[in-house]
């Protein structure tokens, strides 16, 4: 709790590390580093391209390797670690959290894991495979074993004893489980009860009874949604008997909150969400290509359109200039709608359930914008070109796409979530096809139709 | 801790609420609501259409109702309220936490705050009128005021002894503030080290020193990436001359995290980021307006821009069909390289200081985008269109506007930070501007230059 003005300093932190590293004051940039804590050099990491991002990795002390690894983002820890002899990343994680580990290990090349695995010690090793034996991005996943567990029928004088014998508790304890014999969770003690009940109380009376644990196989973005919900600082995971397997805490479900929210934006602008911001060129430009590649096939998907009304467009070359309007605001109508529904699927507001009052309202939304935008490019239009007509036939073709838009930006999420495909990742380009392909149809169409002969 | 299956469960219940409802069994309906935690009553609010959540708001206890405006988003909450005489309003918050009351009053119209404030008691009234003091989103606004504070001379046998008196100490409590006979704040002890500490210590001799506060006029944002950062279950607020005032919890913070992370996704798409997905029609259609009002007029710049091309494009239909694909490739690169700078600016990983190795990087990937996206449209107009020439052309414009894209997508960002113009919310909108123009320009220009006579 040292830093408070965190933002100037880090910043200007930043800037003095990397002055020194290109002056060739390495001396200076290990100390600066050794003095920082891990979350703050992991920052810094994350805030250098990668090349510098090597460099300064090879300067900062080995025995810290694992805590900044730990606060590292996915894609830079993979960058560093790929570059790490398997030994190396063994001596690291020595010290890591479980949660932690797995985490870190999940994310390895599958020969690289076993590599690491294999040159750690017994216990270690036995600990990881453990935990990676649970399903990816679940409760088991995220979970930590150091938990404290209760017996029902002890008095809290005995407890006090052994804490004040033991003389600490695992991290972030904020709260005592309460096991039976046979490590079934049964209930559960605040830590703060401990200090204000009587002490010949025994913990069966204390406690809170019938606590459900969360099961090791949820997942972990449900997992965050129960601790948001609830405003939980950590909750027992159990199996499907109930037996206590561990505990998440809320620092871990930060993490995914935080994840979780970014997801839908960077998947909409179709980027991966652990997306390194100082990635190398090759390996961004690879990774943005699909979704440019999708793209242009939408694009000329709408060429092709138009090529329909070839030679509508030979004769009036007005239509070609007005063309793009019309399917741009339908894209940003659909697109208003697409977010709001993505977004209110994240929070759990939009279900099968509910979801028909929804769709009308965007629909009327639609229709409103169509009114409203229809009115509006006509008289630009009229005025403009000094054409009625013309004006006439963008507001019918504007009218048109606003509707569809409406149309498709509530449905297309609900349809896909359905379908099991993540809206995020796809909605956005079948969404904006669709409001091109209409809009351009509509508007060329309509031309068609009332000014060719 | 009682529910572990939400998704499901809630899903159902709405159903189940909704059905009731509509079939006009109000005496169930209330039933059900009573039996619910006030999070998921406030989660069946937010999942229902503005009509049907006056109706349900009438069928909750009004008891409940202070439990359940805490929980509802800002937007839903808002719209409620409004509905309420002032009274009632008062009587619903007096129970609530000071953060989540001035969170309430502070979102209030002020006629209403006023009303709301003289209904209320005289204890309240102040305690909520001093809290609505502080700035607005800063960490005095978000803060606690329920506050333990220990003296550094005492043991802490006399702790334990006044606690056990005591009976309870305030929700989320797990650090106790230390402070010296001026109020200061001069070290901390978490609440698992009473457990454990030896009981003759002093309060001194097991507190952490010279811990810092967070400045009572800290930005909340600022606040939660700290408690991002750093792990804290809570921290302590103080003024200028270190008086302690209060204390934020991480469950404050939380909300807060989310909030930001949802941002940047919202803005991007021109919503409110506190948008209520089931608000009245009229209510999303003005608020949408703007956005597409904004998106009409570049629309027509870009019309404009084409405009300029008239006689070339009435020689050659060709290139109206063309036209848009250019300017829909780079209106995409860019914004991939915005989405992942601004997101990347939230993070705190791009700041002006380290600004230039990350342009520098998003224009060598627009170049090789452009090398890339130019030599497959080359090939795929040249075969559909039987014309080298046109595909040479379109290689030409595909080429400047991917770099124009990286370019405008990496700086515009970084430079509307330092006018202190939100890049989530304006960023997207001047960047298609850009891409449209410059796409347009660069095809339709380079076609008239070399295929006009």
């Amino acid at each position: 709790m040292s830093d408070t003005t965190e933002q100037q300093y880090s910043t200007s932190q930043l800037q003095h590390i990397t002055d020194a590293l290109s002056n060739g004051m390495y001396v200076q940039v290990r100390k600066t580093l050794h003095n920082m804590p891990a979350c703050d050099v992991a920052l810094v990491l994350e805030s250098t391209p990668s090349k510098v991002r090597t460099e300064l990795w090879q300067l900062i002390d080995p025995e810290f390797h694992g805590d900044v690894l730990e606060e590292l983002s996915e894609d830079v820890r993979n960058g560093i670690i790929r570059n790490m002899v398997p030994e190396k990343v063994a001596d690291a994680v020595e010290d890591m959290d479980t949660d932690n580990l797995v985490e870190l290990l999940r994310t390895l090349p599958d020969d690289t894991v076993q590599e690491v695995l294999s040159s750690m010690d017994f216990q270690d090793r036995q600990r990881a495979e453990k935990a990676l034996a649970y399903g990816e991005e679940t409760a088991g996943f995220v979970m930590n074993t150091d938990t404290i567990t209760l017996r029902p029928d002890v008095t809290i004088d005995v407890i006090l004893r052994y804490l004040r014998l033991k003389g600490d508790v695992p991290e972030d304890t904020d709260t005592f489980y309460v096991v039976n014999r046979h490590d079934k969770l049964v209930g559960y003690v605040p830590v703060t009860k401990l200090l204000t009940a009587r002490t010949d109380m025994t913990v069966k009376e204390l406690m809170t009874k019938n606590a459900e644990g969360i099961p090791v196989e949820m997942p972990e973005r449900d997992v965050a949604k129960l601790f948001e919900r609830y405003n939980w600082l950590s909750a027992p995971v159990v199996d499907a008997e109930n037996h206590l397997l561990g505990r998440i805490t809320i620092d871990d479900v930060v993490d995914i909150i935080r994840e979780d929210a970014e997801h839908s934006m960077m998947s909409m602008a179709g980027l991966d969400d652990e997306a390194d911001t100082y990635a190398p060129i090759m390996k961004s430009t690879r990774r943005r290509s699909i979704w440019l590649g999708v793209n242009l096939f939408t694009a000329l998907l709408a060429a092709a359109v138009s090529d329909l009304f070839e030679a509508t467009l030979s004769q009036l070359a007005v239509l070609a200039i007005l063309n793009t309007i019309v399917p741009s605001m339908g894209g940003v109508a659909g697109n208003q709608t697409l977010t709001l529904v993505i977004r209110g699927m994240a929070l759990g507001h939009v279900s099968p359930g509910n979801s028909k009052p929804l769709v009308i309202k965007e629909l009327a939304i639609g229709a409103l914008n169509g009114i409203i935008w229809a009115v509006l490019i006509a008289s630009v239009v009229a005025l403009w070109k000094q054409d009625v007509m013309l004006g006439a036939i963008i507001a019918f073709a504007m009218m048109i796409n606003m509707v569809a838009a409406g149309l498709a930006g509530a449905t297309l999420p609900i349809l896909m979530q359905r379908m099991n495909i993540d809206p995020a990742l796809a909605g956005s380009v079948i969404l904006t096809t669709i409001t091109d392909v209409v809009g351009i149809f509509a508007f060329l169409g309509t031309a068609t139709l009332m000014l060719m002969p």
